[in-house]
């Protein structure tokens, strides 16, 4: 067990080591952005599915598909919006500014804790279609061959990959970067390449489009066909902002940029926008002008590639799917660097078990990512391996998270001028000296000094940027909950208040148990009156060694206690009991029933109730054999009798063991 | 759970019933004859089963059948002679004469081992043999009906009424009788009349006999179809042979009767065998008179009662089957009594784990109960619940006991004859004073005594009693074992040679064991002198529980350690260790891969290499939640610090727990 742990997760690096896993931009881009960027893989693909339910309607197909533009174009705008917004919370809470975190600062703890559970779902369901839809990229590939069965072994492949980056992270997070680096600028680098020729080729050659396939139903499963209503739009728009997930995984992390980390991760989040909203447009674009529609053994993306890399440029294909499939896999990742880091904080305020708060062998959470890697493996084993059947659960939470977030800092920079009305208020003329302490104590600045700070600070500027950004993604929450409700967002506003409740029940518990334990008023040690039961099993070396034990500590007080299971053996031992002469009382205790354990709890019990506040030790001889095959030969009723005696109050168990050679 | 088990298995029995619990003589020929009696039901069947591959020979298929006669009053013969041999085993084995003691007594160990492990495996093949047959009863009445496919659901027949007969024996042995003397004298009546009625209606109306059914070779799986061979008149005999297991019963379990108890079981014997020659010789003749041959789906005895049971007795064809089902899954019943009976007198003679020596709740040996059922249900699931293919596996075992046992009866006969021998050579005249003692300090008797003695004794003809049923059971153990090796004996011959192995290794075990306890030459309690660590994680009212206790122990010699996993805690704990000032030796260690476990192992360590000859303590603050699910919210180190120092020398632990409230 422990030589695979080490060949799998690799040997314990020591804490001194902790500072120096720092992140560069560039490898930060790929570790934190591949969530956000690989979800141009499928978004475009969501929002043709739900317009694909339009085709029995008065308007043609291909005006139905033809608003996938505009709703695009509305996303991006959306994206805009959130990343500003979050390049504001970098910059105010420099150690990382997690919704959880800004959440709790500011609107208290309900709210952070609200966040906190929807991030949590929202992680687990980020591996979850990342990873599934990465597996349709690889299998889109074999269409038409003779490995087109593989499609249906995908639960199979999911489960290997969630494993296969969990075991890399476990390995440690400046590991995971290198291991990451390489596919995320393969894949930014050949999907760019491959909008870029789709267009080119579009204009040059126009003819290559080819007749749209036909629409398979089937795939959009759920849906009934029905007008192009305005819900079915909504409902078109609310699949598209799955391209939004992963956009606060940067704010989160910012203690793994290099310093200066808030300029470094701010930098980094405005170039991954730059870049998703660039990639999620051209996919959209071209899916239009190629007249690309959904298909279920085949992702758009797929189909896409097919129709423009043909000839000598045919291996183009393949390398715009592997590198998708490896971002997209990959993508999962940022999960796996968030999950556990959040947990590790709800673990240190005491809402989730302490457990999560350790860092493991490599300096990672451990737990958090083994727990991350078994949930997602169960979602997507449930929900089959299919992106379609997954997304209406994913943005629930990140929108939720969002919201609260945005509206934490809204509450910040209100603070912020807030203080600054103050200082103003407090503050004394420029000739006096500076930093003139009032009577009560509180420094008072200067009336320079206070117009510097409000020039610096831009909080009313900051404070509409999130007002924006706190509305928009509110309207997007509640519009996603009202059009995907019924298809599965229903167990995600289920489950986040559960895990509310199960967070303040866990807080409850180690309040009550610190409460307990709290040395408030405790003065010096005092002194034990001992009372020793030897249970013994006959007469024999270990029996001699516990005794040897038990008088020990309270030479006058030892008692052996024997249960009479055979009226001759019980004679036999009291002879040679008498014999041997240790001066130790010996107690024979019936057994009707021939139980072992009753009779001998009834006895410490009763030398409980006639000892007056003396603590009862039982000291158990206990033989440990050579070879564990050879506890098979040995009745465990040592074993039965600590599980029995660790819930009886006031009695401490000590075990002496005899070690046996062979 | 406890309250499941008392359901099932009833209220605890106090030891004192032990010695009520008896059987009379009716109710044990129930108890130990269901077994032998109801092999009728599949021996005939079996004998058959073999002829059936002669039909393409050059005789008559009506004559290889015919060859059924002369083969069951051979078995019969050998039955008589089996069942004589046993009645001497009776009255010189009183208080229980198993092959086991019989052959451990007279030959030798490894004799005495021998005929265990191959009754062991015997009584597990008799469950299986017996469920699986009358499973096939029950299915053969539903031939022809809409219900015929219950037939394909055997298995699942046999492994619920293995689990039925288990429970009836966890709750006693008394119960036990009283559940199974209706069926099995129900089963000898309605089977007499059977006979009976078939014999006369056979000779008043020869012209009921319908044609033979067609053989269907498929069931004689394995066997090629060849000349009516004697080696293939052998296999059949070897098949018939299995109307013969069981038959030791009796002698196994003479404690279980009444007093006398040799004088009832001897009685009971006779009847059982008298019994059992008679019904099975009966089937035989009623197979070949009405020319039944074996199919499939249908069991002979079915075939016979369907055409002999016509018009206004046609009810008492399901009469039959319905008892002969009955007296097969309980006959079972005989190896849940047997088997828990040899394995308690195995593990008293230390070659079984002791566990099986102990009677339960119930008075009876529950552990070797629960393994019995388990084994042969593996055995019917492997087997796909049917009989003919058990039956090759079935006679080694009972054949090689029979012969062990008797080899062991005509030792013991011989001795008692050297023994008179050397009575009447050292006998004193009839005129010298009665019972004169020799200078060897031996009794000397008169020659009057020595003549009564050797009036009663009839040693001779008790030895060639026994010889002769040693030779004849030792004749038929190589005959069966030539002709049914390849078809699954070789199983039996390869396991039972490793059940001695590993009897003989446990023995060795406990051999060891005793001999390192042993408490010779040991004198009085020695003084010991403690060294006390108390590993802490904090300062708490829990350590606090432990550290008073550690004062108590040893006053000056106790040391808190504490592993650093953080500066700053550490730092806040040191200073709070001396502000509260108990006086107690605080060690801080250093733990550079964050581990708890392996700096505080090592600190044991040293200070175990430093103290010399001193025992060390480590008292272990542990906190008990107040509810299960608590423990999951705090790290199981104390328990992980328990396994790994339970394997450290020279380490005593002990727990201080601290109940949380709530």
């Amino acid at each position: 067990m422990a030589s695979l742990k080490r060949l799998l997760v690799g040997s314990p690096i020591r804490t001194e080591r902790l500072t120096q896993e720092r992140l560069t931009k560039k490898t930060a881009l790929a570790v934190f952005s591949s969530d956000a960027l690989s979800s141009t893989a499928y978004a475009t693909e969501e929002i043709l599915l739900v317009l694909a339910a339009a085709y029995v309607a008065p308007i043609s197909q291909a005006d139905a598909f033809s608003r996938v533009i505009p709703i695009s174009i509305g996303i991006a705008t959306l994206l805009v919006i959130v990343a500003i917004s979050y390049r504001q919370t970098i910059h105010a809470y420099p150690s990382g500014g997690g919704a959880y975190i800004v959440a709790k600062d500011n609107l208290g703890t309900m709210p952070g804790l609200i966040a906190a559970a929807s991030l949590l779902v929202d992680y687990v369901l980020t591996v979850s279609v990342s990873v599934a839809a990465g597996v349709a990229a690889i299998t889109s590939t074999f269409v038409g061959t003779r490995l087109a069965w593989l499609d249906n072994h995908r639960v199979a492949f999911c489960i290997f990959f969630i494993a296969f980056i969990a075991i890399a992270n476990l390995r440690g997070v400046r590991e995971s970067g290198a291991l990451f680096a390489g596919p995320t600028y393969a894949f930014i680098v050949s999907f760019m390449f491959m909008i870029a020729y789709g267009l080119i080729r579009f204009y040059l050659h126009p003819e290559i489009v080819p007749p749209p396939n036909d629409i398979d139903l089937t795939i959009a499963e759920g849906y009934q066909p029905h007008y192009l209503s305005l819900f079915l739009l909504l409902g078109a728009f609310s699949n598209g902002c799955a391209a939004l997930t992963g956009i606060e995984a940067i704010s989160n992390g910012i203690p793994a940029f290099k310093q200066p980390e808030p300029d470094n991760a701010a930098k980094t989040l405005t170039w991954m926008a730059a870049l998703l909203a660039t990639m999620f447009i051209g996919t959209s674009v071209m899916a239009h002008l190629y007249q690309i529609h959904p298909h279920e053994h085949e992702t758009v993306i797929s189909q896409f590639g097919r129709i423009i890399f043909t000839g000598y440029l045919g291996w183009f294909y393949y390398l715009v799917q592997i590198t998708t499939a490896g971002i997209l896999v990959l993508a999962a990742n940022t999960s796996f660097a968030d999950f556990p880091r959040l947990s590790s904080l709800l673990a240190r305020d005491r809402f989730l078990p302490r457990q999560f708060a350790n860092r493991g062998d490599r300096l990672v959470f451990s737990n958090g990512i083994v727990l991350l890697a078994v949930f997602s493996a169960i979602l997507v084993w449930a929900f089959r391996g299919e992106t379609s059947r997954l997304i209406p659960l994913y943005a629930v939470g990140v929108f939720l998270s969002f919201t609260l977030s945005q509206s934490g800092m809204i509450v910040h920079w209100w603070k912020e001028g807030r203080a600054l009305r103050n200082m103003r208020a407090s503050a004394i003329d420029n000739e006096a000296p500076a930093n003139v302490k009032d009577v009560t104590g509180i420094e008072r600045k200067t009336l320079a000094q206070v117009a510097r700070l409000e020039k610096g600070s831009h909080w009313r500027k900051s404070l509409v940027i999130n007002g924006v950004g706190a509305v928009a993604t509110f309207v997007v929450l509640m519009v996603f909950i009202a059009t995907k409700f019924i298809h599965g967002a229903w167990i995600v506003v289920v489950l986040v208040p559960l895990l509310v409740l199960m967070f303040l029940r866990i807080h409850r518990h180690y309040f009550d148990v610190a409460q307990q334990l709290s040395t408030e008023g405790l003065g010096q040690l005092r002194p034990i009156h001992h009372e020793v039961i030897v249970p013994i099993s006959g007469l024999h070396r270990g029996v001699i060694a516990a005794l040897e034990y038990a008088k020990s500590i309270a030479p006058h007080h030892v008692t052996a206690v024997y249960v009479n299971l055979d009226d001759e053996t019980t004679q036999k031992l009291r002879e040679k009991w008498q014999q041997w002469g240790s001066g130790v009382n010996l107690v024979v205790v019936a057994s009707p029933y021939r139980s072992l354990l009753r009779p001998l709890l009834n006895y410490v019990d009763r030398v409980k109730r006639s000892s007056h506040g003396e603590v009862v030790t039982i000291v158990l001889p206990e033989f440990v054999p050579a070879r564990w095959w050879q506890n098979l030969l040995h009745n465990q009723n040592t074993l039965f009798l600590k599980g029995a005696l660790l819930f009886k109050r006031g009695v401490v168990v000590t075990n002496v063991p005899y070690h046996l050679e062979h």
